[in-house]
């Protein structure tokens, strides 16, 4: 059943979210200081059993030059420079599995897949951690150290992200001009995060995205992760309005704003893990180009296969064939 | 949690299953009526994208000469002879979309991925329908037909599975010394079913198998899609006996004891969808070389991604590499 | 809880559906081609222990000609012509048990109590098959065959209860005259449409009625089996248009314009399951006379035993005492 | 799925219930005190709308004199004396309505459907108050006055059942020699408590019964009612012995072990709100000729119809035809 | 999630309950006839093993003189007069453990905790009996009686409370100027009813009070207690506007217009249990002085220990230091 | 219902964990590097209201020095040196409110309520941050650092508590001699723990303690947070051996062996959060005088405040009164 404002409201609706004055400073200096804590990427084959494909693990320098691991997948024997897409992963899930996710190499594109930090345990492997602690929490990552936005996770897993498409820019196998990013669920929001703090890119493919409109998505679902945050502040009964000032330096709402890339949204009618007027509540301030697949009778698994399969001709109207 | 008798007396499982005089002549008959009405195999190239697979559409003659519809994914150009992996698709999904399950072709084999009749709108796409109608029934697919071993669904289906694999052998692509047969749930049940009924076959790995063990899986759990046969029963309560004659020819006990071909199995400790025991009611009296992975923390997914990996190097450690 | 727009909104709801030019031409043609494929009815007396009422074991040309299953029960050695009462079942359900449903002729009239094809296996038994196949479909009837209304399961079902209108005005032990048709929830939706098809009728029943007003009923609830027509277009993601489309020619908000006969309907504002305002969509577009039950505090059991009293009640202030 | 011990160990099972030493004085001087209070019975006719059956309104003298409702259905213009049955009432329910359950007057017998005091408002209707408190109790009848035998629920009820068969005996339409009591789950469980009390009934049909081997029945499932019973004892933790000792003036084993009159139960291997161990207990040690109906995979529900159907020729064929 | 009328609308809201002409007479001859029943009030002390506070068992004359139970807590060796605070429980529970409830007598105050007839088995022991019966009825208290409102549950439960502060007023160790009423959820309600029908209080507490504005509350909501109201009238279909006028003798909004001591009330925005339209009902026609806790994140916990110091500290406002 | 193996066969289970040869080693070292970082304890006094209770704002060194909170309550102006209760508390809830938990204060005693590193956002609110990191985790704190012994959640926290009570027997308003430890659930666990590892304790009273008997709680049971293990091993399916090693060291089992102190446990037959043999595995091996409070026919809540008034009594017959 349809479980937010009726479909002809959502082009109209405008999020509530706030938009701090020192926003863009924060994240500035947030990515300086990790870019200057960087080391050099490394780069192993992976002995996968492909006979069309390469698989790479790669080890890169993310939030404070924490490793993070990935996988990059490239058609085999390509030498490049090639058209790529990152990709970042939904909620508990990590990077998964060196045979999984093989679209995206098949069809020309060197694909690098970034891992989540703390995650990775709940639906896909992972491999990375989150060496920062935490304050008093509710199960999950959405509360890790939300008491303040220099210690929430977030802070430090969109810079994984942006430091994810900065190294891929650097790759010798890559044509930096062409990079698209996508995601779906929580990986759609780190891309929305991604497009909002790093020009230059390609094309952005934010499918049902998660962390978008916090003042209303907080409120309007009980599906978690977002009832994380409503079980924290129904114990931490004076934090709403703290937690609400630190939310707003990660709303994806604050980075559609800033972005320029061209994107391509989706979201569901029946999707109360995400609600389409929380996506719509980026989508409607995108500063890009920007088309909305909207799907009537799906809930959170969105466009599914078909999603993808749209990113993937949208890239290449945008990039050209691999 | 376990649900199960206890891990160690598995091996040791019998199940009560009957195995009625004629099976084999039921299923001979069967076989035979069908490939006298079958016509010739349309194989068509798709535009799907992918730089490194080509993918076909393919209608080939199932039951009675009905015809089905499957995929075949080859490495890009490859002019074979292959070996080639067919494989068969869990409960309410179909042969899903043209882009999917991309691994083992991206391995070297041709993979042919034969849709499921009159399911294929559950958790992936069909297009094959089923033409044959139904008595009274629960919905689902366990009970369609279920008056007689003549009208019974899975007789239609365990027949489309086996001219599938005559199919695939009469390819010029494929090598037809080397056929495995695949399956996840009842995929597996199916291509447990394949392995009684075909002879010849390289390898089989039926992973977390449905459809064995009629006699112990309906009253053991009230999990579906077992329990659609619970349903039926409790409404038409004096076809318990006659319903359970019509079950005998469609167990995988009965399929396992008449296979040749090795076969990898797997299994959870904490599947109450396929409970192990059920499973193990197959395994135990295979009738050709078995191994089993048992998952000890997993449910119905069982080893996910790790056993089809394993599937692959076990097939690889039969036929050689593609 | 209330669960669908404020009671007093009610009235002046109207439907979104779409009324097709043909509509009446495809019905026509459906039943002509029906009634020219009938043969003989057969009335078989059943020894049901029963000393007040006499039941019949009936089998009549439905859909096609097929043959459909019915019981006739009558007050013991009632010669008539009797007014009739036609009922048809719920979701789910067939005519049930010989022993069952003695009410209406109880009440003094012929009682002719429909079978429902393939259905019958859920809440009460049925006897009759639909031998008509499916393309892919979710589990039960409602996406069975809606690739097309000419295969869809729903055109051979409110044929079936045409014929079984038709057969009953036969019978020399009825008054065809005075025949009423009644049903609850499916039945009530089954009785809309012979309401719309069949001239001549002296009332109509129909107690929280299934099947109308698709449009707004498959996105206002979670509730099946409506929901099974959402489960469907969430995997058949292009069919949304299609579907649609089918569904117009067996919408009740169609059929009640088409109808006049007097009625009496009833909804609850409880009902997640038929809410009330997809009932008004047919009530208050309805062609003939027309009353409403209202139930403040009911869901789908409506008024249970009381609506089946009024209905007797109103048929008698048409047709009089039995 | 089965939810108790392997079918093969029910007939040997035996409750670990005590049958206190002052059980039968308990009971005589409950009823005895009761007789005393009675005053004459009350029957009205009722305006129906039925043509095959007679309805009566009865107010007749239980507990401590205190009214009791029930119908009286008898068939249209019968003057007897018929062999009579009286029904009791599954957990919740009361009398019903009227128009409900013509079927055994409908086979020619007198049928008294008693209510059940202050019940009467889950699934069907019922008029009769309960004008004794309770101490401190949890929701349902389960814990009201459970305090001692003296104020104990079923106390009350159980003597409103033996005075309705008191009641039935001295009607002039009714045989008193031919008298039989029926009932389904709480109403199978009264059933057995008046087949102990009362001598010379001529049949006994406890269908599912409930109220059984209290010992087992309040740990080997979580269902309602019986688990009312332990979240009053989760809160009075020190009154687990008392209750124990109050239960087993009420427990069907008790009951069953001093009945005579030939018995017909049924029970389901898949019944979690009246376990098959449970019924087995007062089956295997009832004191008259017994059979039983073993339902394999059906729950609660047990036979449905199909129990009703075979109550009536099992009391046929003691009784004759009516 | 929000579960009611957006934030913004609350305060404007006002009931559709209706002000019954004789309410007034209706309690003033209710209240009299139980004062003129009773006798002197019992007060036991207990061992309790605290060495900071003193326990007594308390039994006091409620409705009808009958005796009803409480605790009463004061500092170790307190002689007073001391302010009071009288506090009533939430539904299912009783007066509790003696050890139980410190916090008041912790702080200074004589704490009064008054048992819950008939009640004081769900979460929290209780010793008082409700020695009146019931009509038919649904499992718990909400229509014991419901028939009239003479019989009604809360007509005595009410006069208990009325009762209980009429009983600590004349305590010599209670300084009869300062008593104050607290309770949450039904406690709540009730701690309404009190200050509507008791003059001279010094505050009232009302935590997320149950029992507010019934027409809105029974359909807005499916939470229990308030649906086993809908349960009720689902059944007794013709009882919907008698029931209505029962309620309306017994709800929080009439009770709060009459009442005049100063009042904080809470309530929460997620709150389904107790929505806070109804207690806004309340609350928005109060009598007296008024504030309110809103909590934006919390279900019917409330404010949890957050409520219950908020109303020390304004009970301290008003009384001063203990 | 009960939910484990027939209270019968408890006695006399032992558990499958494994006892490392360097378990003592482990610890030793873990709490040596932890004392050696102890700077000196905080101790300020907090405005509470209270006014026969002291509430005092503690700050200590716990692990490695990391600073934890707890809350110190003494009956008003004692001085001392009196018995001490330190306490731990249970999953997912924090040292809670300074009002909440006025118990043992009341009685005399010292009450020492140690925070909860990293959680305290569940049920009652917590102060402490976990600054240590974490590989991939499933959301809560089972799985956090779970790679190896060293990182593992419960080093720090175990070490928290053991570092509690020597905190507290430096306070010179408590009787070093006189300390006992008191927890429910994994606050029973913890206090195990600290019996196991801290020698000179007066009495330990772990209430359905958590955290004991892994290999068999892992498996038998559903329920979280148990099952955070389980939902880690079915994605990390590699890591069911390493993990089973790590969880040895931390198993209650091993701890109970160790311990000296007398101890009084609580179970309950039908709780699935810590199911009794898991309790049992522990007590059954306790190396001290050890008694057990059984309850038949609660969960998890065990005797709830009877547990409590059980420990005060259990803990007075060994300190004397406080």
């Amino acid at each position: 059943m349809y479980v937010d404002m009726p479909a002809s409201e959502l082009p109209a609706y405008r999020s509530s979210q706030v938009d701090p004055d020192d926003f863009d400073e924060f994240w500035a200096a947030t990515l300086e200081t990790s870019r200057a804590a960087a080391s050099a990427v490394r780069i192993e084959p992976v002995e996968s059993g492909l006979t069309t494909i390469d698989v790479f693990d790669v080890t890169f320098s993310g939030w404070n030059g924490q490793p993070v691991k990935a996988w990059l997948r490239m058609p085999k024997g390509a030498t490049g420079p090639l058209p790529a897409i990152v990709q970042f992963v939904g909620y508990g899930g990590g990077r998964g599995h060196r045979l999984e996710d093989l679209f995206y190499a098949s069809s020309g594109f060197a694909h690098f897949q970034m891992d989540t930090r703390g995650q990775g345990s709940g639906w896909s492997l992972g491999d990375t951690p989150d060496p920062d602690g935490t304050g008093p929490q509710t199960p999950g990552v959405m509360t890790r150290g939300i008491d303040s936005r220099e210690t929430y996770y977030y802070r430090r897993l969109f810079t994984d992200a942006v430091r994810a498409v900065e190294t891929v820019r650097e790759l010798d196998s890559v044509d930096a001009s062409r990079i698209s990013v996508f995601g779906i669920s929580q990986g759609g929001g780190i891309a929305l995060a991604v497009a909002g703090l790093v020009p230059g890119l390609a094309a952005v493919a934010p499918c049902v995205p998660f962390l978008c409109d916090f003042p209303r998505a907080t409120v309007i679902t009980d599906g978690y992760p977002y009832k994380e945050i409503g079980d924290y502040l129904s114990i931490h009964r004076d934090r709403v309005e703290p937690v609400a000032g630190v939310l707003a330096y990660f709303d994806g709402v604050n980075f559609a704003k800033r972005a320029s890339a061209p994107a391509l949204f989706s979201t569901s009618l029946m999707d109360s893990t995400c609600p389409p007027s929380t996506v719509h509540a980026a989508y409607n301030v995108y500063g890009g180009e920007r088309s909305m697949s909207l799907w009537q009778f799906n809930g959170h698994e969105g466009g599914g296969i078909v999603d993808v399969e749209r990113a993937l001709e949208f890239f290449r109207g945008i990039v050209g064939n691999a």
